[in-house]
This record gives structure tokens, sequence and C-alpha cells, in this order.
């Protein structure tokens, strides 16, 4: 008799892997489309998403906020007449610096997926871990704030690396740094080459058109049937 | 006969503790006082760092760099003849997004412990897990930028009240953001009340002196017979 072989699974990545597709499975049985939000801390995230979901009546939104603790940028987002879960992670070793795909899936008896058209999970702020645990998403997009000098991309190449879009904010501050755009987006494309990235500023505006249409288009590719 | 009752170590963090007590007795030894030097990814410190050590004549420095990997930040400290040691996370669990006591401590014999007064450990660039991990330093400074919002002592509040100083970096930037000092004070109070803070600028030069002052002033105290 023919005998079927499975291979353990070997570590927690394993793990968060297949929890991972169990999500994704959830995901697509709802047609939600979803966008796990990183970067370091301060870097924009919640004000980048204030902004694009103002006026972005067009489709339904929900945002999975992750802090370690408190709630105060998902009391900013539900302002705006959103759908705003909280996931805190302080239960776990003292306050995890990430979110994986089991916290995420905790979450989603409190998110009205099959209202969605598009999830935003916003992670935890931090360029290291989150970049490791995939959490079921559609796409990833990172925040890189032009205040925080041009060399993250080299000092943190798996979160540049793995990510599609990058989000280049506070871009109005450019005047009074001592920032090098240029050799930003060639660090940028000598750990990701090609990937697309967008000039941005939350508190001009610049940029955030694109943003938003971005996000809609998203939406729109899931839409079409495989 | 009487019985003595030890108490198992419970988890990762009590093992980190007995290394840290280890490193304090090797640095105790020396004599060498050590700062633990933490942020978020590009607040500053590698910068601060190098305005302060750059006319610091009086002490001999060494510089224990962490990062997940590459060594740009050594390069950078290296032109000032200090003494400098990479230690890269990498090898870790897809990187390890902080420095332990352990990774520490496999990294002393490459340090010339005996002829320093202080040996400063830059800490990978994260709000969460450095602040969990003692290594074994006199004291922890931590940079918090005026880039990064008002908010940052209530959403990361362990990193914030285990240090025992806070540069405010980037205040140059102040005109041109719409960042509270005030409200970042208070907030900052909350969480850790009486915490010294200096305003700071790597670019201007604000506030330099005063933080190399404390740096000596550290070494000072630590020279003092107890």
């Amino acid at each position: 008799m023919h005998i079927k072989k499975v291979r353990v699974v070997q570590d927690a990545l394993d793990a968060n892997a297949t929890i991972a597709r169990a999500n994704r499975a959830d995901f697509d049985r709802a047609g939600v489309a979803v966008v796990n939000l990183m970067s370091a801390p301060g870097s924009g995230k919640t004000a980048l998403l204030e902004k694009a979901l103002h006026h972005l009546d067009a489709i339904e939104v929900g945002v999975l906020e992750g802090d370690v603790q408190g709630s105060f940028d998902a009391d900013r987002l539900a302002r705006l007449h959103v759908s705003v879960t909280q996931l805190n992670t302080d239960p776990g070793f003292g306050g995890e610096c990430h979110l994986d795909a089991n916290m995420v899936r905790s979450a989603l008896p409190s998110i009205p997926l099959s209202d969605l058209d598009l999830l935003i999970i916003e992670n935890v702020g931090n360029l290291v871990c989150p970049a490791e645990f995939h959490v079921g998403e559609d796409a990833r997009v990172m925040v890189s704030s032009v205040t925080e000098g041009e060399d993250k991309p080299l000092k943190y190449p798996l979160m540049f690396r793995t990510c599609d879009l990058v989000l280049v904010n506070k871009i109005d501050l450019l005047p009074h740094l001592d920032f090098d755009l240029d050799r930003f987006l060639a660090n940028l494309d000598a750990v990701h080459p090609g990937v697309p990235h967008l000039q941005v500023s939350a508190r001009t505006g610049q940029g955030i058109d694109a943003w938003r249409d971005w996000l809609v288009q998203i939406v729109s590719r899931r839409a079409v049937p495989a």
C-alpha cells in the first residue's frame, strides 16, 4: 500500500503560515481585500489612514488596530465612522512587538468581514518582527518617514523586501532635513528592485489621492474572479 | 536537617537576568560604566553618539553596536577613534529585534573592557522588546524624536518607564511640526514621573554639551567606591 508522508511542521513560522492560510480562506469567503500596514513607531501610519479613509466612500473599510496597549489610534479612526477593532498584544511575552496570524485570527469574530470590501491591519510599530509574520494579507504596505534617514532599507532589509508598496511619508519636511531622497530610493531599489513607492505627506495632503487610489485598486483587483 | 529551597528559574527573562548579573560583575571588575541606548528606528541614536563622543576626550569610550545586519552605524562611529564592536542579531529567529544579556555576553571577549571608562551599547531600533531585556547596564537612555508624535510614552510605556534619561531629539524641527512639546512631556511624566529629559538636536548641536556632561557624570558616579 502506498504510504502518504506528511512533513511535521517545524517551527513557529510554520504554525504561523498554517494559521495565515486559514485567515486567507476566511477573507476569500467574505470577498474582502486585506492590507497589512507596517512601519517604525511614529512614521505616520494612522495619520495616513485618517487622510485616505476620509473621502473613501466608494468602498466599505474596516481597520484592525494592533498596539501593545491602549486604543489611541483606534479612537482616532473611529471618528471616521469606519469599523475599528482593537487588538492589544500586552498579554503576550511582556507585550508582543508584532501581530501574528493567530492574534489576527482571534480578532476575526469581532470584525464584520462580510460587510467589508477592505480590511486594513495596522501592525505594531516595529521594523523587524512584523515582517516575519504573514497574517493572511493580500498586500503589505510600509511607511518610511524621511525623518528616519536614508539607511533604513539597508538596516531593515526584510521589511522593505516583503512589502508591495512603500509610502515615503513626511515629504513636506525635506527642506528642513539632511535627507538625500535619491540615496534613499537607490537603497530601496537595491533591497527590493522595482517596488513601487509614493511620496506622501499626511500633513499637507501630498500624494494622498494616489494612496487612496492604490487602496481602491487593491479592492478592484480582488473583486475580479480568479 | 534544615532544607534550603531553591526556586527553579521560570522563564527566558529569569535566564536573561542571571546572565545580566554576570555581565554586571564583569563590568564592575573592569570598572566600566555601561549605558544601554535605545529608541525607535531613525530617532538619531548614532547621530547623538557621534556628536557627544566627538569632544569627549577626558574618558575612554567603547561602543557596542547592535543591529539586525550590517555595520553602517559602527562604520560611522569608528571614524571617531573609539573602540567599536559590531553585534548582529540576524542569526537569531529571522533577525532578533533586540539585544539580550546573552548576546552582549557573547561580545564581551571582543571589547577591551579594562581599557574603558564607559561602554555604550546601542540597541536595535525598537520601542518594545529592548525594554524587556536588561543586559547588565548602569543606566538606560532612550531617544525619542519629536517627529514621532506626542503619544509615544503612552503607546510604549515600558520603554519610557525603565529609562533613566530621555533625549528629546530633532528639537530643531519643532517649528515645522504639529508636535505639542508640553503634551509630550505631560505624557512622559504620566508614565515615568520625574524622569529627567534633555531637549537636543544632533543637527544644530542644541543640548549636546548637556548630553555629554551626563555621560561623564555616569562615569564619575561609578568611579566613587560604593
